[in-house]
């Protein structure tokens, strides 16, 4: 089997099949040193998940048939926790919640090599918790469906839904510009480092677990509650889960709420009763209004975040134009003035969670 | 679409379907508190990858058909990178990298919250790089034949090889015990937190690369070229790997090469001479001769030393109880004994790598 395989290598390498030269450039390195960051602990774990058994964990025309058994347990639904927390931490935690098609990376190192939200919120005392979604990532997911179909023990069309965002698609969705590949006038995105965006979208496989975003919200809650308080912060496909987790599972742990560029619920369940408890800020960049699909989104959020004030809440809806920040997108995390976007999100937590409970 | 959905989830919470309970203790904390670690930087970043055109990006009867389009371009075969600079790094940097059906969380935070190999490598002055194989945890993947499969697209047996490791069929693979669950005498393997073990398993689809391993081998040795020289480190499914990227791609940049528990390669291109010129520890850990598949994979592996040694090299065969360390498994790194595990690696790196070169 490894003669095959080494022999293949050696074929395709020598044809010179791929082009790896799309991410060719390492984060680095026009930004300004920054200084030491200091980390009182730092690590990864899981929360969640349940086992179930399999009998298509690997095929009969796999060569891993040899070293893998098709039948046993596996774990599945868990989500994978990556945290730092820094020496002296004072303020409250936060949680990163990355949307669709993408991964906790979102909230790591910009595309240019600039300073993550991670690193910020790091350096202002937070103890930061960046996830990967179940079945994202590194949270696994469940492969029999995938075994069953391919050895025809299952009909095609059962195969879960499976999506990813082109660059095309994506240059919308994101209002990176009006069309692919023209820019919005004064865009903030780093579009020199594209190279580097592109490779963090991976295929989303949501629809595979049992109801969309189910054990998401389960174990967001666990993770609050394990930490007794913090603040979640949401993005696109991941912006009504913070809420979705107050109403479905409980609301205990959450303190605060920061849904950037998330759809927002209708009222059902009493929710806006509930979710007026927690100060919650819905989230948008610029350009809205150039987009067909983001003011309705945006015209949504406002009716609902009345909806919950009327209820006594302390829900806002923020365009961050009104912050006097231009040219920010979808992604506003990895944005060149992510950092301002940050520090106003920081000062609205300081002012409406901090403040009331700490 | 939202509104059907949260139905979904309420119904699904509300009949308690989801058992959450797998996972649910976060690590800590019997563990001695540790000294604040200061790190000079830190981030992530994505080194290859290729861009491909596709039409199945998102399926007809998926709901993000609103917001994602079926046709664009996508990225593919990229490598996460996610790096770690202690402050007064004065080591060889140490890429690590995961096997079969995991991912880097390999050589983070052990099951039971004790220090990590990466956290280890840090403390004594090497800058550390944890990747993600192509296809595997935060590097995406192609989903284009699984869509064109569940569209009628393409044929059932089409789709790519998944595999997967059942905690029954890994038990024994990993050397943890004779059969399952019995545990061998004296196993160093935290089984009291064996939840967190299995929420590490992902599938691995490294079949829908090109070849197997081939974006893998490029995209080390491009990172490799980019630090200058560092250490390999692999583990089991990866263990050749970096010979592979040394013959196959290039040895620029690779310094040292250790190989956890992998196979070895036969001779072919030559290959003994160009490896010849690389310090290489082939390193076991304990209860090899009790298991069918194992004395096989060191015997091959001590023929193959003799190889290299015999066209000039420093290669060596290292079982961990020649080291006085007994009960370590197939995962040593997340054994109880995982730091004794990397101070004699740490110390086989000072002695046949850095003493010749820095």
């Amino acid at each position: 089997m490894r003669l095959r395989n080494i022999k293949h290598l050696a074929l395709a390498l020598s044809l010179g099949i791929a082009d790896f030269s799309a991410t060719n450039c390492l984060a680095d390195s026009s930004n300004q040193k920054r200084e030491p960051l200091v980390l009182d602990s730092y690590g990864s774990f899981f929360v969640g998940g349940r086992d179930i058994h399999s009998d298509y964990l690997v095929r009969p025309d796999d060569p891993y048939l040899a070293f893998l058994a098709p039948t046993g347990t596996i774990t599945v639904d868990q989500m994978y926790v990556q945290y730092k927390i820094p020496l002296g931490a004072h303020r409250v935690p936060i949680i990163l919640i990355h949307g669709c098609c993408l991964t906790g990376k979102s909230y790591e190192t910009r595309p240019d090599g600039g300073e993550s939200w991670e690193e910020y919120f790091l350096r202002q005392g937070h103890p930061v918790y960046i996830i990967d979604q179940p079945t994202r990532g590194r949270s696994g997911r469940e492969p029999t469906i995938f075994n069953q179909v391919a050895e025809g023990k299952a009909d095609p069309s059962q195969l879960p839904v499976v999506h990813t965002a082109g660059h095309e698609g994506a240059w919308l969705i994101f209002r990176f510009g009006p069309q692919y590949p023209e820019p919005f006038p004064g865009l903030q995105f780093p579009l020199d480092s594209l190279p580097q965006f592109w490779a963090q979208i991976v295929q989303d496989y949501n629809s595979t677990v049992s109801a969309e975003g189910t054990p998401l919200l389960t174990n967001l809650s666990l993770l609050a509650k394990k930490l007794g308080h913090a603040v979640l912060i949401s993005h696109s496909q991941t912006g009504p889960y913070p809420e979705e987790t107050a109403i479905f599972v409980s609301p205990q742990g959450i303190d605060g709420i920061v849904s950037i560029e998330g759809l927002c619920l209708p009222d059902f369940n009493n929710a806006a009763t509930t979710l007026a408890k927690i100060p919650t800020m819905f989230l948008y960049g610029d350009n809205v209004d150039k987009s067909p699909i983001w003011p309705g989104i945006v015209q949504g959020c406002q009716a609902w975040a009345g909806q919950v004030n009327s209820a006594g809440g302390n829900t806002t809806v923020v365009q961050t134009p009104q912050w006097g920040l231009h040219g920010n997108t979808h992604m506003m995390m990895l944005d060149r003035t992510n950092i301002q976007v940050a520090q106003n999100i920081d000062n609205w937590i300081a002012k409406n969670v901090e403040s009331k409970k700490h």
